[in-house]
């Protein structure tokens, strides 16, 4: 985020508008008219700084676009989530008023500026900052900022539908099915919004999500985040399926940006699916996953092997073959009994077991301290992007009752949230939800 | 982590003994008699696939050497830090090997090897992997490990000294004192022993404490841990200096490795300073500093700039210049008022303030979620490393009593370490403290 950024990118194309008045006043009241004392040439000497090893992620995601950004995009290595809760007594007006003041502030990080007029370290200095600055001198690093709408955003509230939305629900988008297993928090489950940022530095990520929690100050407050430190799936084929932390790879089946069709058939909400307002959207489902990882690793490597139904070293399927064979689930070894067991999680999530379902992952691993047993608090944050929410609740409820994994696992948070189409320049994210 | 570089560095030399019978208990009982199923082909293979997104961080710096490393070592960009407490029962023998073991696998993986003499995805199949595998793929990214003792390691419990250390315990090896707004949890704060790892890569951090807590099983059990994903510290002068969630430069005055004067008189505990058996070591504090982010947030930028007495953008002392000016604390401005106030943080943390005593801080930005009210749980975890904790305890009551910052910050946890000097190779770690 630097100045001599901000000052190549003057003449682009951005909304002529700024943050409204309701969103400088959750920056505090920063006065626009106020006495600016510009530090341009200050801030162009910090990006000169950077040096080689801050440069990296050089990538930039335009936020304006026919889809959000953050879905098919390859998946960046870090994540901050944030799902929010809309404050009681927020008008229709007002709610509508925050996503124009998110989608300007969203662009503006996404190019690899500063929120507001002024920014981080210039401008009236008898007012609060507009940004908060953590992010001067870095790279955009591939930052995509992708918006969700959840349920309660559609539903009433002491009998007064909450925003006019009712009617507008899409038929889907309700609460995930109980599965089998499920030990959910309700503190870290739902929202009526999300935020899903993404990028190859944290710190990115992370200012990302503060100042968009700073900007709906008063419309909005964090309901509950997530910091991703190690993505764990691969959405291009460009690149290598990292680990999660049961030491195995994953994502390997995973739905490719470079496979259109299936994109289109699984990914984006068509016009014929319905509701109008969603198509070209799309629905993300957030799974909190803790992993029980000191039983897992007293687990022989046969047992671990034959859970995932893959190899550990090279993530071949154990029907044989290398990472991207397909799986035999019908191969027998000993005994006449399959390479691959019944109970095996690539036979249960694959789409031969589920109807040719796929679903786009994009989650990451975390470590959040640790227990007061001196347990790592630790596990996988999924993430799918689908079609249909359907299609998550399908294969998860194969594995709710089947998944040799489940020994290991325990869902411990959810969330279903309605992607809006991307929008175009001069527009906010989910203006047609409002039309 | 990979196959490749395991087999390079094959003929080098590394301690003839493997972990010890108990640590390989740790690792749940891992065979090593068990049948050898290398499929070291396939590590390789995997090596080859990483990106070069993931191959990032090459830097490695060696375990075995005259001081550990992790200290002057140019600070990583993302930490995994744990306290321990031995497990009651433990003995003085079983501490030692613990030491060993530890000191076994920190080598090894710090050499980009997999723990254990089968690693992650070879080896017994019927046994747990010696290695957990989630780093797999993935290079050294320059991860630095670095053991401390706490000062209970030296007590008695119930009237008993607990590993015969009473005696050698160095003077000022004592809780810190209670400084004034300290909001202590004590769940957060001690510890007998500490372990920072340090990396470029967060999953390489993350499966060193995994791994070595994995080792101490039954020996030790983790008491606390922190992640930090954005370093606030430059140690060397070829590192940016880069910013804290304050959105201010942070550590621009910081000691630097180019600096080996500085580092002897501030740093390593010398042979006089005693006891003998830390010469060339270092004591580290850790402070959980929790900043009330909502609050800065919602300051103008004059009262943040004064707070700390530098600008935001450059990170220039307001006595003018730029960001490695001197400060000039008695230039006067309007109303014959120093430029930089009595109680700036740069004033109060600057050696002219603190009879020379300078820190060599080396802490992290860090996010923990967020609290019930919606607030981000954020700040510094501050780490320091200096040749007498008194030199922090000595800054520390200067900043706790006057500095600006306090209306923002807020100590919740703290301990203190002796770290020993570094380990000659065929040793382990701390061994004169034993011998």
């Amino acid at each position: 985020m630097t100045g001599s950024k901000r000052a190549e990118s003057a003449d682009l194309a951005v909304p002529a508008r700024g943050l409204s008045r309701r969103g400088l006043l959750g920056l505090a009241g920063a006065s626009v008219a106020g006495i600016g004392m510009g530090v341009a040439g200050d801030r162009a000497a910090l990006a000169a700084s950077a040096t080689p090893e801050m440069a990296s992620g050089s990538a930039e995601y335009p936020f304006y676009g026919r889809h959000q950004a953050g879905i098919v995009t390859p998946a960046q290595d870090r994540l901050h989530f944030a799902a929010f809760d809309v404050s009681a007594g927020t008008t229709r007006a007002e709610l509508i008023e925050l996503l124009q003041d998110w989608t300007i502030a969203a662009a503006s990080m996404s190019a690899g500026r500063d929120v507001g007029e002024y920014g981080a370290v210039s401008g009236p200095y008898d007012s609060p900052p507009e940004d908060t600055g953590e992010a001067q001198g870095l790279p955009t690093a591939g930052l995509t900022i992708t918006f969700g709408f959840g349920p309660t955003l559609f539903e009433t509230a002491d009998g007064v539908d909450r925003f006019g939305l009712v009617r507008r629900r899409p038929a889907e988008l309700t609460s995930l099915p109980h599965f089998p297993g499920d030990d959910l928090d309700v503190g870290r489950s739902d929202g009526d919004l999300c935020i899903q940022a993404c990028s190859n530095d944290p710190q990115v990520a992370v200012h990302a999500i503060r100042n968009l929690s700073r900007i709906a100050f008063g419309r909005a407050a964090l309901r509950w985040s997530q910091l991703g430190f190690g993505r764990t799936s691969s959405t291009s084929t460009s690149q290598a399926t990292p680990r999660n932390l049961f030491g195995f790879k994953d994502g390997t089946a995973n739905i490719k940006a470079e496979e259109p069709d299936v994109v289109t058939a699984q990914v984006w909400v068509s016009a014929a699916d319905g509701p109008a307002w969603l198509a070209g959207g799309s629905y993300l489902v957030a799974r909190r996953i803790r992993m029980t990882i000191e039983t897992w690793d007293r687990s022989i490597l046969s047992e671990q092997e034959a859970v995932f139904g893959r190899t550990k070293g090279a993530g071949a399927p154990l029907s044989g073959g290398t990472e991207f064979s397909e799986p035999d689930f019908a191969l027998a070894g000993r005994a006449d009994q399959p390479l691959i067991g019944a109970a095996a999680h690539v036979r249960l999530a694959h789409p031969a077991q589920n109807n040719g379902t796929k679903l786009l992952r994009r989650g990451y691993n975390f470590v959040d301290g640790n227990d007061e047993l001196g347990r790592l608090e630790a596990g996988l944050f999924f993430i799918s992007f689908q079609r249909s929410p359907a299609q998550f609740a399908a294969v998860q409820l194969n594995l709710a009752k089947h998944d040799a994994l489940n020994e290991y696992i325990r869902h411990v948070g959810s969330a279903l949230f309605a992607v809006p189409a991307g929008t175009p320049e001069g527009s906010y994210v989910g203006a047609p939800l409002f039309a």
